[in-house]
């Protein structure tokens, strides 16, 4: 499935140390299985990949059901309610067979311009998703989305529009109730970050056409390998490597793919591993490089820059398109050696000498692989990171499941918007 | 034209720091002005604003013959070679009129055959930008976008080539002399990185619609203003703000802005900083933030997280187009106090309270603003970073103007794609 190379992390980072870390993980890891670590209240993820075969079979339907009823499906959150299926849909796109578009994801007229006239005149479906409802891009993009479809409609667009939400409280229940919408509940302990495997995730990868039961099947089997507090365990290792090399001055782990198609995905863990370690003045900040484009702007950084980053590579190649190189007479640019190869061995070979190359420039590299994006194992991987976060959350003396930092700046947006009630 | 606002990298940065540093600033543009700076041989980009009239009409005038000849643009170029010109279309989308594709920036074969579809059978029109033509990407690239032309067009395909490159050497100016394709020259004194006001950045740009002569009479009007050796230069003091805050152990600059379309732009500026100054093991490692949307993945680190990162907000707003928030009877979501008000002045809002924030949090913050994206301000902007990152790399000690990490990874993918010839 997933395979773990944590050899590039040396001599950085030694095996004496890992060996000497390693009890600390196992025990961080029992805690989290055995939900007695901090923040306890929020590990309804852990249970995700056990869904019950009828609530797959729920949502796997309502994802029929867009597709008979429109043409698109207009997905409508921010941050953790939409990062994890669009990560899904790129990541697998060869699968996906239905277009799912999506929106409420900034403030931004221009965008929503944009939007509006790529949607043009098509039929499509609006799936809105937060735990609240009173998020501000999501319950803008709400108000502007629906007024169209009721203008379009009528009384009909209530059955285009699903809401997906806390399942007692917060205003877009109530805005579900009111209106009759078809609604899905958000476990009530799962977080935004760690919700990919929930409604949040499936129900836009089910439109997309994608077979969400193979996704929940490979996070199940690797909730099988990556829970056990052992230290041959890869999402402890990966977790423990990058919590030792934080102590030891690393300030960035820059998340490096030669597949484009896995940049949402990238997207996806720089909030998984932002919001779960960025905390209490610590934790390694999270940036991302999609290969090769960014070897050409951030190549020459990583190569010789400031020693203090990590580089994750993640090499699970989407399945690729038989392009070959073709031959030319002349051969001006030196390029017929390579005449009849396919471009993905040259994307694999450009892989295989940057990380040597980065490696031999002092970064700590390291490796995830498998042989092939599928729905498994990229149910696998989401699982894989979510544990490993957590891990290295723990280790690092932090609440990996909670968010403090993220009302500050809404407080004073909203005074300054002059909202009732805001506090000064 | 643009402003400089320096008052929230306080306290963490004092304005006696700041006095303390200026004379090294001003004696590093100084340098750089009077070209005797390390790297003073690459200094070519200093000059581009003062094209001569007849110069930018030959550029506009193949703009007009591109949209003439074709229905659309596929510039084929990496790095330096497409970043300006990209950032220049995206951040001035609305005055954009003829579509421009950007291919040869990775080696995917699913990209490739993406473009390939959404091209479609439109007749495009080719412009190749690379300095040598042996660039793996580009080179790829040009071979697999030719041999489609050729086989519609027969030998009329010639007319639809441009290729931008080394005015006498290199195997892109053989095959171009060879087949009889249309040329630019890359001026041999600027690098890749600072390119994009020479026709490397223009061409794209002429043939999008875009008012090239404008373009540099904003970076003119930054020439005459930024090139100024005195303290109260703004480029000049964002520059030392920069090095003295990486010396006190920042390690990471996150540019943010709150216009998505800006996001290129922010690519360009993350070649430009970390090309420049990611050496010797040094250089702040440039990241960026598109607002709101990462607010709700990096907001946590941001507010929380290590305090080891800088954040510089761009804030120049694209024309707006008039959405507004619609009133709800029942305002379930509470947003009624919102109704009537524009989409762009919420974003606004989210911009003052995010920075306020920010800045409480501990985070030194700079802001850069201009009250309206416009080509002006857009070419003001370019040269504005140019020079400013130009200086704080020569307050860092490094020349900012070579890029010797480069070649590693190369060398290294060619001996495993056995190149005739590679080194082991």
């Amino acid at each position: 499935m997933l395979s773990l190379d944590l050899s590039l992390v040396e001599p950085r980072l030694s095996r004496t140390e890992m060996d000497a870390g390693a009890p600390a993980a196992v025990a961080a890891l029992r805690s989290l299985a055995g939900r007695t670590c901090p923040g306890a209240g929020m590990l309804g993820w852990l249970d995700l990949p056990e869904a019950p075969a009828e609530a797959i079979g729920r949502i796997a339907d309502w994802g029929k059901r867009v597709q008979d009823d429109s043409e698109c499906l207009l997905v409508i959150g921010i941050g953790g309610s939409y990062l994890g299926a669009r990560a899904a849909i790129e990541a697998l796109r060869s699968a996906a067979t239905f277009p799912v578009y999506f929106a409420g994801t900034d403030l931004c007229p221009e965008r929503h311009e944009l939007l509006r006239r790529e949607i043009g005149g098509r039929r499509y479906s609006v799936c809105v998703i937060s735990k609240s409802g009173t998020t501000i891009e999501p319950a803008i993009a709400l108000r502007l989305w629906r007024s169209i479809l009721v203008e379009r409609s009528g009384p009909a667009a209530a059955k285009l529009v699903t809401a997906v939400t806390d399942r007692s409280s917060g205003a877009l229940r109530r805005l579900a109730l009111r209106e009759g919408w078809r609604t899905f509940d958000i476990p009530p302990d799962v977080g935004g970050r760690f919700s990919v495997l929930s409604p949040v995730g499936l129900l836009p990868c089910a439109a997309a056409g994608l077979p969400i039961g193979a996704l929940l099947e490979g996070a199940r089997a690797g909730r099988g390998r990556w829970l056990r507090p052992e230290p041959s365990n890869d999402a402890l290792r990966y977790a423990l490597a990058r919590h030792l090399l934080h102590r030891k001055g690393c300030a960035i782990e820059v998340l490096s793919t030669f597949h484009p198609s896995l940049a949402s995905l990238a997207e996806w863990w720089k909030q998984l591993a932002g919001e779960s370690e960025g905390k209490a003045g610590g934790g390694l900040f999270p940036a991302s490089a999609i290969m090769t484009t960014d070897l050409h702007s951030l190549g020459q950084y990583l190569q010789d820059g400031s020693r203090s980053l990590i580089e994750t590579f993640l090499s699970v190649p989407p399945p690729a398109p038989a392009v070959a190189i073709p031959a030319e007479e002349e051969d001006a640019d030196g390029l017929n050696y390579l005449a009849g190869t396919r471009l993905d061995a040259v994307n694999r070979r450009a892989f295989e000498g940057t990380r040597e190359a980065h490696a031999a420039g002092g970064i700590p590299v390291v490796t995830i692989e498998a042989p092939a994006m599928t729905p498994e194992t990229l149910g696998a991987l989401f699982f894989y990171f979510e544990v490993a976060v957590a891990v290295s959350g723990l280790l690092g003396g932090v609440n990996p499941f909670d968010q403090p930092g993220v009302e500050e700046y809404k407080r004073r947006m909203f005074r300054l918007l002059g909202r009732p009630g805001a506090t000064p």
